[in-house]
This record gives C-alpha cells, structure tokens and sequence, in this order.
C-alpha cells in the first residue's frame, strides 16, 4: 500500500503560527502517524515539479491525500486531470478540510463544493451516524475538537453515496462532515477537520479515521471496464441491421 | 413552465435516414409532444450564435432538454459553465441518449460517462425498477423499443441519487436507462433511448417520461443558499478567537 | 387528494399542558392548516374502533400523518400490517416526531428506530441539506424553534433515500430531521419535531413543511407490479426446461 | 471470523434431482469453498433444535449466511427476532436466491420482497455495475450461468444502498441481483443466483462473491449506540426546563 499525501504547503512557510503547529508542514503531520501502521508514505507539494505528482508517482500510488486551501488555483489544470483519471482508474481519494474547494474535488463533485465558514476557535463535535461503516470503526459515539474553523451547511456537494460524520458547532451550524463517494473504480472520502491553526491532525480520532479512511479507498485488483463498440453477446434475431 | 430543447441539428442535415425520420430535427419533434402538455417551449440548436443559449434564454429556462452525438467538442467552454452555473442555480436538466457524452453532462458527472454502444437495431426493454417515482407514471412494467442502438454497462457515472429504469438488450446487455442526480438546486435526468435513426421520440412511452420528468425537474421557488464568511448564530463561550 | 391524520390522542386529554396547547387534539391542529390549502382532511384517534383505520377509511387515504407517544403498544397488530399493505400499494405516510417508535414506522424501516432524547425545552435549528427537494421549497437556510424535545443521533434507521433536513441543538447534539424513504409503490416522509407540549405544529415551518410533504407522498396513478410465476417474454433457446 | 451457513436442507432430502447436485446440502457446499479461505465455518439448519441458531451460536457468528425456500413459515418467529437483533448489534447477513422470502429478510427491508420467477433452466449473465466495491473484485465484466431460475423485476425492495450486480436473462427480464443494505451496526447483502436444481454454488464466480461478501460483512469493533434518555453535553441557557 502506497499512500501520497499532497499538501500546498504554503502556510507553514509564511505564518508562525502554522509553523509553530505544523513545523514539517501537514503533509509530514499526516505522513508520521501514518507511518505507524506500517504503510508506505510519501509526501508531494505544491513547489515542487509537477506539483510532485508526476505520472509515476501517480501510478504508483494506491491512496492520494489532499490539503489545499489558499492556491488552489496554481495546480495546474493538466495535474489535475491526470488525478482524475488515476481516481477512475482506481487510486483512493482523500480530501481534507479547505480541499472541498480544490480544482480536483470540485471536478470529481460537478458542484460549486461552496459552504458556510468561520474561523473563531469554537467548539466542534463530530458524531458517528454511520455505525457499521470501516472509517467510523474504533470511533466512539462523538468526539470533540476544542478549536476548529467552523463549516457550515449548505455544503454545495451532490447527495453522497455515505453520510459517516455530522458535525455540531458552538455557533450554530451543523455540517456533513464525513462522506463518500465513488467515481469509476475510485473511492473518494472527505473528512472535514484540519484547519491549519490548530493541531487537529495530532487528535487521535482524526489520526483513526484518516487511518480507516485509507484502508477503506486502496484500489481493488480490477481493470477498467472496457468501453466503446462492442459485438452482440447473444445472436440478434434478425442479424446485424443499421 | 418554459422548456428549451437544445439539439446539435447536424444528423438531421446531413443523413437521409436521420432527415426522414426527424424531417424538422430531433429538438421539434420532442418540442411538438411537449407543447400538446401546454408547456412553453422553444429550441436551441448547435450552429445557432451561442449554440441558441444566451444569458437571456438560460435565464428564462426552467428545464433545459439536450440531445447531443457527434459535436459535442464544438460547444463552448462557455456555454457548458453558464448551464452548469443554471442547472446550480436550480434550472431542470435533461438528458438524452448519446447526450451522455456532452461536456455539460460529463462535467456535471465527474466521470468519464463512457458505456459500450452498438448499432444494430436490436429490441430493448425497458423495466421500471422504482414505481414510487414520479417519472415512471403511467408506464406499465415495462415497455419496448423494436429497434435501437444498444448501451451496455459498465456505464460509468457517478452512483445515482435514483435509479428508476434498466434496460434489457437482445444482444445480452442491460444498462441503467433512466437515473437522476441533484447538484446544487437543480434536478438532472439521465434518459438513454433516442438514436437519431429510429422513430423513438415519436413512442408515447418515451414522450410519456420526457413530459413526466420535464415537471419533476422544474425549478422550484427558491435563492441559492448563501456561502462564504458567516458571523455566529450562537454566542461563543470564549468570544470570537483566531 | 385525501388526508387522513391519525393521533394516539391521550396526552390532550390527560396533561393540562399539553391540553392548553393543543385543545382539540395534535390531529385537529394538524388538519387545521391542511385544510387551508384546500385539502380534504379527516382525522383518526387510537381509541376508535380499529383505531379509526377502517379498510374503508385507508382506501380512501392518499396521505397517512401518524403521530404517536405513549400508547405505540396499544396499536392493533391489524391495523398495522393493513397500514404497510396500503403503504406498499402507494398510499403515502407522514411520519411525525414520537411516531419514530410508533410498530408501523419499525415495521417499514426494519430497525430499532431508537435515538437519544432529552425533555429540557431547548432550542432547535434546523438546516435544509437537500435545496432541490420540494419538501423544502419555502424553507429558509434554517429556522428555530425556541422550545422542543431533544432528539439525538446516533437515529437507528436505515440509510435514508434523502436526507433533507438536519437539526442543531443547544446540549450538543444533532439529528438527522427529514428523511424520505420508499416502500413498494408508496412514499414515506419522517419529520422530527412535534412535542405534545410545544407549539410546534403552529409555527408555519413546520406547517409548511408538512404540507409539502403531503404533496410529494401523495399516490401515482399506478397498479402494484405483478408478482409470482411469469412466462417468458421472449422465446427461450432450449424451450422451457426444469 | 466465524461464520454460519444456515440452510433450510430439505428439497435436497425430498428431490432426487437436488440431491444429486447437492448430495450433502447447500449449506455444505457452500461451506466446503469458504472453508478454503481457512474461515471457520459451521452450518444449521431448519430441522435442527431451534433451527440449529442458538444464543450462544448466534452470539458467535460473525456473519450468517440463509439459504431457504418452501418453508420459511416454519422458522420461529422468536430466532427471526434474535437474528434481526444480532444485525442490528453487528453480525452480517448474506441472504442467498429464495431467501429474499424469508421472514428475516422481510423483517428486515419492510417491504413484501416479492418478484416475478420462472423455472425455465434459462440463461442468465450477470453484469457488474459498481466496480469499484470490494464483493465484485476479482469478477470481470460479467459472468454467465448456463442455467437458472428467472427472476425478474420489479422486485419488491426498499431502495438498496448499493447495487452491485444486474441480471440479463434470456426470457426478457433484468433483476437488480446484488445489492448491500445497512441496518443498525450489521451489513446485509442479499445475491440473487443459487437455485437448487443448478449447480450455481459450484460457480467460481459465485463463490468468489460469496467469499468476498463474507470479508465485507464482517462486524466491526463497535458497540451499540446509547439510546434513551441523555443529559445535555452543553450547558442549556435557560437551565433544564420542561
């Protein structure tokens, strides 16, 4: 199992604060607890050449991590459509927090992927509605994070195929925080937490379920179908007429 | 209720096949069983300035019908984005056979909507699977189509929010005929049968469901959530914080 | 279009609270409003000979509204299981608040049904998630109610064909509020709120909400499918083997 | 991983044609490939002592495979109800072919799970459609079995989570024949092949889903949410009131 775990990296280089949470950046964040369960993680980012997803470390990726929030626009529009493809392909998709507006989310998704935010340190609680599903699996009723940005509905998503995560928020709002998708042989799951002020990717059940949410996206053994003119199966009663 | 058929009007021109059979384009043929409902309805066609889809006349559309083949590459960036933007918006969209292609259905898809096809004028049989649904009204079980083009699965879109027809073919395949999806406000149907050479806009079957569905997918009363920046509906225990 | 709106009816009866509330009955303030948008409405209580669900009055229901509390138990096995048959023949059900628990909505759904609950007069926000579906077409982002019951996730439903709306809570909790399912040919809609001794079903949301919901169950013009042995449509090869 | 193949295993003592190719059971032959993965299998069946579904091995089984077809009124209501509750608790269910009549089945879609059959020995071919799920790995784009009892729609279900299989057959029908539900913390997968004059389960393809069902099935590490009556997390505004 080979996990990418992507990340603009542009905070941790240009605001203290970020830097003081994240000294190596998200993407090193996410990597090390990840690398606990025996996984083989590599990191890529924003800077480097192709953005560090080339089409061979694309191929050779089972599961991509995605963080990004204030360039989305510098990923380059041919990066971005090499993910795609690699999604329907198979490879596993996870998006994380201020990824729902990532050029790769939003083209997977159709939608705007809008929401409501705010960043005022409140309170959220995240709770399971999804009992029997993996990403949800050693995940007690709710769990809380004392700060986080908040997100608030309507999130602009089509309907997801699983609805795992529901968040409440000390403001006011609640928000889908965990959900599902499929596209071509590809799993795609965003989870909400992670704004880059809080130390949210060293919370355990974030660590838990971003752990449950790789296993639960790695691709299966299974080609694309194929497509396009095909022969009939069966003999057509009056032949081939046009 | 103003509907607006968008066709690409270039088989018609150029096959006598497509010309005997649609002698006035595919889009008047669907437009004059729609018009016996008493809807408004007017056409739009490819080599119309903007393809026929002014701001003007998207604005004042309340479901949009396309049918599509062999120019999809010839519609504009542009036009795809401002339908894309009225279908969030709320606007009905509708579409036909090989319309599964079209840029505007694959963008708001996510996926590649590639399927198997075959031009043999073979039988299909169209089951109703969800009979709660209100575009399934007054077809029977199932209904027939003596001669169509044949679209088999894999068919690869998005898990629809409703699956309400499969289709049997006599060469072997089956396929999802009849899906629909919500992205943003607005409601999108997927309906296969329509080769531009047979006569099956002319089954009472077929125009049954398109008139069905035209009122399914009408827009309903109602603004665009409001996104962005939102101040607290409660008040924050420690205030506001960064 | 008739409504039949069945009430257990005991509460008014035997709470001066809820009396005060509701003086003639939750069912009577219930038909009330439906009456106003010209609906022709009768009512059902528990203690009424088959509880007021005659094979005669069912027929004719095209819209069952259920609320139940204290009394799910007193409900006659009969009646249920003619409830579900009407059900799964198209007749569409509204299931409200406390009805959650009521034997007809955990003989459709198949599951416990159960959920957190807390009495303690707090606040409710509910927040559309589905803005394309009719059953929320005049509802704002959201709206309060000052006082209700609590009602808490995890809910033990299955996973709802759609989910239209979500509450917040002032203890903390959320809840999956509007959720739709379908059984056989009928439509069913489960709406949270509607404590017995709250003004719920005065405050012109919920009003209207319910009032949608009576348009989107109400029955298709459409026969049960037919069922059992079934000879062959087309000619089988081999001839009918065993 | 404990399972148990729970088996009917009657026609094969009434039917010298079943017993022929199912000389030990169905429940044995499906056993016998499972067995191979080095899963701990048992079997029950109907005839047995509480049809061989004890607490203690209901409390042990991990996932529950039924297979049952001309007696399913002689299951006892009460184990129905210990298995629906072992569900909800978590154990997985695979409900095989006839089984979509079993009492268990039907307790727990809410529906009457009818469909249309006949015994005809035709062909059936059945395609994947949800590539990307773990029970269709390993399968290609569709399998054939020469010989098969016909079912068709509609087939009286809610409306599944997934749909992983459809079913071309030669008489003209199409079947949604592998769809997965949820219900409380257990997973439930109902596959349409396997009548018992055929040699269905001797299929590799047809073990192969079966196999990989059995792994998806599998309960989680999960306790049962807290229902009932719940103090608030957040301290209400106005104090606890009534």
């Amino acid at each position: 199992m080979n996990i990418t775990v992507w990340n603009e990296y542009r905070h941790e280089k240009n605001n203290l604060i970020v830097a003081e949470v994240y000294p190596d950046g998200i993407h090193q964040a996410i990597a090390n607890f990840l690398i606990e369960d025996g996984i083989t993680v590599k990191t890529a980012t924003l800077d480097e050449a192709e953005h560090g997803l080339t089409e061979d470390v694309l191929n050779k990726t089972d599961v991509l991590i995605w963080w990004g929030h204030k360039a989305h626009d510098e990923v380059s529009d041919d990066v971005v459509q090499k993910v795609q493809q690699r999604v329907l392909d198979g490879m596993g998709l996870i998006v994380l927090h201020s990824g729902h507006f990532s050029k790769i989310f939003k083209v997977l998704m159709g939608t705007s992927c809008d929401l409501k935010w705010r960043e005022a340190g409140e309170k959220e609680r995240i709770w399971v509605v999804d009992p029997a599903h993996p990403i949800a699996e050693g995940i007690g009723e709710y769990f809380e994070l004392d700060q986080e940005e908040m997100y608030g509905e309507h999130f602009d998503i089509p309907v997801p195929d699983e609805l795992l995560f529901m968040s409440w928020f000390e403001g006011g709002e609640v928000f889908r925080s965990g959900v599902t998708y499929k596209r071509g042989n590809g799993k795609i799951f965003y989870f909400r937490p992670g704004h880059e002020t809080y130390p949210t990717y060293y919370n355990e059940n974030v660590q838990k379920i971003i752990k449950n949410a790789v296993k639960w996206a790695a691709p299966l053994k299974r080609k694309r179908a194929v497509y396009g003119n095909a022969q009939p199966i069966e003999k057509l009663k009056g032949g081939m007429k046009i």
